[in-house]
């Protein structure tokens, strides 16, 4: 079991990485089988994940932390995403479950009602024409 | 300062209130300065909130608790909520902020995409014609 201070140095690592697109850093804490969910996107492999969160990271001009929780193999994040897109900024909550040391599956929750027309204009949504 | 422990009691009675559709012991819980927000509904005041809550709370049918944390002062919950409307199941993350022992804040984090035409058919929007 991961303790909520191991989790704690985990998930933040993470979270940093990511952040800054140290993306090769970022995938040294996916765990071997990984699964992502949002609102409007999925993956069960964290090659894919990546490469998808490295696309939005573009847009991303800031993040104030609103909330970070730890327990034992679980954290929960709340926060404010500022975008350089039309949504503008974007009020986040992200899940994370570890097994073994490595963050197992992200969940991702957030109000996707102005991402959806941005995104099916973009041609970008999975599944549009 | 309410300890990790204390807020986990708070926070857990406060819901199984509500839940349980007490709302008389569900405003207990709540500090005189409360504020909520969720992407389509915001209110400064706790009876407006548990007013609007429990008319919410009809169309409940069933959660499925996916993550509690708990903090001093904050605790964020993560779950499935299962509704009699065409939503369906809704993914929620809600943040709890508390003072001097109770809830004075909570923010409700939830995509709101198939909300939006539901209740602006209802007329029940606000801000709606």
């Amino acid at each position: 079991m991961t303790t909520a201070t191991q989790t704690r140095r985990i998930v933040r690592a993470f979270h940093d990485a990511r952040t800054n697109g140290d993306f090769a850093t970022a995938a040294t804490h996916l765990a071997p089988a990984f699964s992502f969910q949002s609102p409007m996107l999925g993956f069960d492999d964290s090659t894919d994940y990546l490469a998808s969160h490295a696309q939005f990271q573009q847009f991303v001009t800031g993040l104030d932390m609103i909330s970070d929780l730890y327990g034992d193999d679980e954290a929960t994040l709340v926060y404010d995403l500022r975008t350089a897109t039309p949504a503008g900024t974007q009020r986040t909550a992200e899940h994370f479950k570890l097994e073994d040391g490595r963050i197992a599956s992200i969940l991702l929750i957030f109000d996707a009602s102005e991402w959806r027309p941005l995104l099916a204009a973009a041609g970008v949504l999975r599944g549009a024409e």
